[in-house]
């Protein structure tokens, strides 16, 4: 059975799914995104993930598709039409359809919506398992990491890098500090045993599964300080760790060739992982 | 008659030019492009257009969907089935359809060739005849300008901020210098008779209409030097002006509030504007 995805109103084979080659979001990168993960066909933080894809628009004087019921309702009928147990729900909104111009189209243009499914096996993941190896490349994204878009060929080049390199993954570097990696927040975790993350800010995503992070952390009480860090810092930490909606809490267990504590995921990124999956599964819709 | 685009070896009708929306142009931005100017129905400083293409799609390891000669058929016909006589040709390449994932598909993943063109009354516009005022904005931009990506955004962004402050376009501001206008190069003509602009490096597009420029500027005896200037550098030039294939040489008249020179077209971008479309159209094909 195909993939069915949803295109403008419309729920269709993914051979058929197709946008017009004047919609923006092929054209210019006008369009932001969100990713919501499903566990057992529910979805994890969906709010969370609604609430910055409201935000993104706002700051682009994107208009929106639909509203936030709306929204879920297709996600579920997704879900349901694909037989998602589990895997994840990538959601797009472009600014439409429009002849190719830098200004922005008049306004009532319609604004597109693209919604599709991918399964994963995302709990039990050969990363989560060994843990990640980063290599780390220089940040040369664009001002505004906090405003979720599409204009992601960076991050991709980033990973094509570190995969080359036989890694995993890369982690950003801007003024000699961690910034994120290429799709997920980074942290480490210090000698002291504080979790340590950037704070945030124009530079860094707003991670949805960040702010889970810090309230699971909170219930745990281990300490979190918002704070830079460095290659270096990293590579002396005791801990590393990723999040995203993808792939929760992932341990780090390498950076620059350098072993990360005894170069094994630490008990506290498990610990993290096992309660934030507990918390999100308990919550999930 | 509707527009006829072409899409991945086909011609359409506009309004059926559709894309996968699994195509990596659309969901990651990973597609470079190309702006060639057609007047009189022929194609102006091609293979200039051409070779910037090659060096795009190498610099990001993309795939070349097509030869040069190839390219200047689609060209030819595309330019012929519209019957177009001014305007210009939009070309892109994306890295094709998979399903969504950071790292670049598989080898041997087609690369997606699209092309359309604009009917533009490009020769006598009111911009050329009483310039342009321009608004500075940060340049926020990412690190790799000199590669011709869809990453848009931004320069999107920026010109409707200038629209909104009631200006024609922006130029980008990086540490206190001007790099370039949101899709054209920059540049001003100092008090002692100097065209001056920024040199070519990872910070601005290496302009084809740039190049062309030049050897015009040396064909007329016009010093050139390449070196960045301030705003307030520009404020204070006898002239200013922009190069692009659409605007071909179009004079500034004011940036931020204050008027360059007496406020009008100077006659040195003038007479650039006429010996470029001069040398262009004599060299078109």
């Amino acid at each position: 059975m195909p993939r069915i995805v949803y295109v403008n109103g419309a729920y269709h084979p993914e051979a058929e799914a197709k946008v017009s080659v004047f919609d923006r979001g092929f054209l210019f990168a006008d369009a932001v995104y969100e990713v919501t993960a499903v566990i057992g066909g529910r979805l994890l933080d969906f709010p969370g993930h609604c609430a910055r894809l409201r935000r993104s628009l706002a700051e682009l004087d994107l208009p929106s598709p639909a509203t936030d019921d709306e929204i879920l309702a297709i996600h579920r009928e997704l879900v349901a039409r694909n037989a998602l147990d589990l895997g994840h729900v990538y959601l797009t909104v472009t600014r439409g359809e429009a002849d190719r111009d830098f200004a922005y189209p008049k306004a009532g243009t319609a604004p597109s919506l693209v919604m599709f499914t991918q399964a994963r096996a995302s709990i039990e993941t050969p990363e989560a398992e060994r843990g990640l190896r980063i290599a780390s490349v220089p940040d040369l994204r664009w001002g505004r990491r906090d405003i979720k878009t599409v204009q992601l060929l960076y991050p991709s080049m980033a990973k094509m890098q570190a995969k080359r390199q036989g890694k995993d993954d890369a982690w950003f570097v801007e003024n000699g500090e961690v910034t994120e990696g290429t799709s997920n927040n980074a942290y480490i975790v210090t000698r002291e045993g504080t979790i340590r993350t950037r704070a945030l800010g124009h530079d860094i995503l707003h991670g949805i599964t960040r702010a889970a992070l810090m309230r699971v952390a909170g219930e745990l009480d281990l300490r979190v300080e918002e704070k830079p860090f460095t290659v270096a810092e990293a590579q002396g930490a005791r801990e590393a760790f990723i999040t995203s909606a993808g792939a929760f809490v992932t341990p780090v267990v390498e950076i620059d060739g350098a072993a990360i504590g005894d170069g094994r995921p630490g008990p506290i990124a498990r610990r993290l992982r096992a309660a934030y999956l507990e918390t999100a599964i308990a919550r999930a819709i």
